[in-house]
């Protein structure tokens, strides 16, 4: 039986940065090589990274992509690499296609290549392209029809692209009748909870579909809103696993396959949902056998609250870095959101790194500044204390304002601090705002919203919680001090900016009102509905109507790591002046 | 030859507003009725609302429009015109549909129906579905496969939605095909500079290819981003206009017809491009002959200054009522933006309404108060003066900010100052911003940015200068005091934050910087196309990388009128830490 030595590559490729995302791919190559790899993959558009959204329009981005993709093959071979083959995700255009309806101007493709002997070899596009909630791929891309294939070593290996083995028929089917002995899909899924799961459910059954080992090369990193969590799988034809990589972390996956040896005559003509065979035979001889160094094996899983707070760093510091900021700045109230945004942070950039500020006002707690003061203490990140008295003074002398213009004064107070201190020193500014209060609209637009990213706008304040004490526990179990002070997770929380005011003035009790949030929000369950699964009617009446009425804030937020199917990010679209009420 | 006084009302709904835009329905249909009208017509989802976005995903929202309609029905009836056909725009679902690849969850339809009897009639989805630009509709609907026709009076009339005409094939050759008497169109085609006559000779041609006379029914108004410019189009089989209706304004369009009879045997079958024929027999006989009262005729057409002004003005106007505000609030600088902004809105809502506020620093120079003043005293507008020195000195105090910190914060103070007016006194904030600005990333984030909507964000500086200019001269036309100062036209633009500062410190003269921005930001041409174009290499760099790295700051930037094809809108969707430079 042949053998390949299968390298893939799950790398964070940064959107636009074609040249960045070439040198990655090029030292990555080099380290499969090193490894003695006989094929090697990168993720779904790692040469332009994912997604390029309306830049997939741009005609000039589009010729410079195909442009990269050329001088990489010519560098790979340059290094030594031309009998090594490379598959690289990048955007291409159809030059044959004529412009018509419900197709793209320009008819770009989310493409991939298989570079060999210092040339293209061999291209092909994602056949299935998604459309729903984070996907607008039906606006960007025109599908390629064929089923591609290359010989490699004697192997005929079968490609295909993310959508393509999410949705059924197409490629998976036609990988076996064009009788495949490995399948490999390149993809740039986006994390979300509990996700991890029915990933590799899908791809043992697609592989028992296909009839052949099926190798899922997953990106890792964040770009914007999304995060890409790694977990590449490799099973075969049975579902069996054969290796699956670590979550959220860049690296190479190293598998020995034994695999089917090609048919003497290769595949050709239309198969399946008719799609074409592209078959190119890059090396026809299978390898003379050798000893199988690398045998697979399971990365550790990470348990669900570790998933979600990884999820968060990554998103962060992705962020962060692809800005091109090294530091970030948060103003710390003592209270459990930004102490957990603080603490997030230092995992995500180093606490030497994360500023926090505290700014007191008349209606600040005594504990509150104590509170943050031991956080930076226990963290170790750079701490200071600048009291908003003398502004809110100089404002209150010429405004004399009342109520929630006063209330919402200090948080502005606080927003301008810290934009000035952020363009002074050049920190991000994160916004503290969870999922519970940004779906009520409990927040100050242009106050406690400022902020470049808001690290848990995706996380209701249940789950605020529970990240807050696992990661105090996780720290106790390695030896740590915990980072999150005890009186920041054990006091009610309040916004502070009246005497003796609490979260629960406004809103109920989080416990129900995130169950009643996740159900309307995450899972569009309409009120009647709501109120049949056990919660009082008056109830949900009233957390609706907070909810319907608060998309402006909402679309104000800076952009935040996305954990959940649905919520505040990128796939939730409302009309801002729409009128329609749950609870009319 | 059968006779129809046919009514094409083009109204506002309001996006969600199911109860309201059904009054609005109820109140146009009596118009209709006692104005004789034999066929009534209304915009493409009038029901509902366009565009209604993520709304269409949520299945209560779905069953809301559904009853809304059979309500309306009934209603309808119980007034005493169920023997009036309506044709009424809504939100349905496809009830046999089951989920498959490409196709939304739900299956919801852009659809519409002909009420008649106090029942629905007959119901149909638009065909084609646009998928660009401001459009997403494949991810929110299922496409109709019919070719809906009602006979009325002995008339067959074909029905389409908006897209089936723009796009070639489908309902206007099948509308020839089934041998139609009338086909009307019911529209929501959002308003661009210049389309207008785009439009007109669409309809023309469609007409000629349908064989029959053909009714171009458009929305009005304002919806968020978009401005609806009615301009709805009667023309004949030759393609001849016989009634056009003005632009921007709500109203009923009433046109006497002479159409052929329709044919004894109704048609049936499968069509053109698979389309099923869906015949309804409302009233077989024609109308006893009658003298036509209403022959048609071209409401006079607005020159191209005053369209973009009156959509600058119907946008701002929607936008306020729908988000439930009467007065707005603008900080005065005594410069052409705000003056401009100033102008507009007390077109758009009154001057009454309208509360400026100047907030001079020792930065300002001695005109900007006065200029800002003279703008007060010419329009009535409500005036006040502010000045932050006393929140600047707080500030400085404690944070010792210089250069672009200290310019950046004398911009916040006024943002702070003027949410705190709007949260104490109930106006909503207007954002001075224009689109040549915006685009090269000029403006202060939480600073000048601040605002709900942002009126002129789409329009290029040079545009604010053409149009102040217009608005002037078309006020002392009608013998009116022009509103705009001439201090604030003729003076050099300067944002007044150091001193002697000018627009030109930091950016190209406007009119060249215009151009160039309108070839990359609009058109998507590339740095050599543009340099090719006439443009010295060296400047188009600059202003390339400007807009380049501006992305971040202009998707913070408040909502505001769209008035041309591709700009700072929601068309526009780069990645926010996207790394591509045209200048690499």
């Amino acid at each position: 039986m042949p053998q390949l030595r299968l390298a893939l590559n799950q790398i964070d490729s940064c959107v636009g940065d074609l040249a960045g995302n070439a040198e990655t791919i090029l030292r990555w190559t080099r380290h499969s090589a090193e490894q003695g790899a006989h094929l090697v993959a990168f993720p779904e558009m790692a040469l332009t990274g994912y997604p390029v959204e309306d830049l997939a329009l741009r005609p000039s981005f589009v010729e410079a992509s195909r442009a990269a993709l050329e001088t990489l093959a010519g560098r790979l071979a340059a290094e030594g690499f031309g009998e090594l083959p490379v598959i690289v995700g990048y955007l291409d255009r159809d030059e044959s296609e004529q412009p018509r309806y419900g197709r793209p101007a320009g008819a770009p493709k989310n493409a991939a290549a298989v570079l060999h002997g210092g040339r293209v070899a061999l291209r092909f596009a994602k056949h299935h392209l998604p459309n729903y909630g984070v996907f607008d791929e039906f606006r960007y891309f025109v599908p390629g029809q064929t089923l591609p294939m290359v010989r490699v070593r004697g192997v005929d290996v079968a490609l295909a692209i993310c959508e393509d083995l999410w949705q059924d028929g197409g490629r998976v089917p036609a990988a076996r009748s064009a009788g495949a002995g490995l399948l490999v899909s390149v993809n740039a899924s986006p994390y979300e909870r509990e996700k991890d799961d029915t990933r590799l459910d899908l791809v043992r059954k697609r592989a028992q579909e296909a009839g052949c080992t099926t190798a899922y090369l997953a990106m890792t990193g964040g770009q914007d809103e999304l995060v890409f969590d790694g977990d590449s799988i490799v099973v075969d034809r049975d579902g069996e696993v054969i290796a699956r990589a670590p979550q959220f972390d860049e690296g190479c996956v190293l598998v020995d396959l034994d695999l089917p040896a090609a048919a003497a005559e290769p595949p050709a003509g239309t198969i399946d949902d008719g799609l074409r065979v592209e078959h190119v035979t890059l090396s026809a001889d299978p390898l003379p056998a050798y000893e199988p160094e690398t045998p697979g094996g399971e990365a550790d899983r990470l348990d669900d609250d570790a998933e979600v707070y990884t999820a968060l760093v990554v998103g962060l510091r992705a962020y962060a870095a692809k800005n091109g900021f090294r530091s970030v700045l948060i103003g710390l109230s003592g209270g459990i959101d930004s102490a957990l945004v603080a603490a997030i942070a230092c995992d995500a950039v180093g606490a030497e790194n994360v500023y926090g500020v505290a700014m007191p006002s008349r209606y600040s707690s005594e504990h509150s500044v104590g509170d943050a003061a031991e956080l930076a203490r226990r963290t170790g990140l750079n701490f200071r204390t600048v009291p908003i008295g003398p502004m809110f003074d100089a404002y209150m002398g010429s405004l004399g304002l009342t109520g929630l213009a006063e209330e919402n004064l200090q948080s502005r107070l606080r927003g301008t601090m810290l934009m000035a201190l952020s363009n002074q020193e050049g920190h991000i500014v994160l916004a503290p705002g969870n999922k519970s209060e940004l779906a009520c609209g409990y927040s100050t637009l242009y106050g406690d919203s400022v902020g470049a990213y808001g690290p848990i706008k995706d996380v209701y304040k249940t789950s605020v919680f529970r990240l807050a004490k696992w990661r105090n526990r996780s720290a106790a179990e390695r030896g740590e001090t915990p980072p999150i002070p005890e009186n920041s997770i054990s006091k009610p929380p309040s916004a502070e900016l009246r005497p003796g005011q609490v979260d629960t003035d406004s809103l109920p009790d989080y416990d129900v009102l995130d169950r009643i949030l996740e159900l309307y929000v995450d899972r569009d369950q309409g009120r009647s509905e709501i109120i049949a699964a056990g919660f009082e009617a008056e109830l949900v009446t009233r957390v609706l109507r907070m909810v319907d009425t608060a998309e402006y804030k909402r679309r104000q937020y800076p952009p935040g790591t996305k954990i959940s199917a649905k919520g505040f990010g990128k796939d939730r679209r409302l009309p801002i002046t729409n009128r329609w009420r749950e609870t009319a």
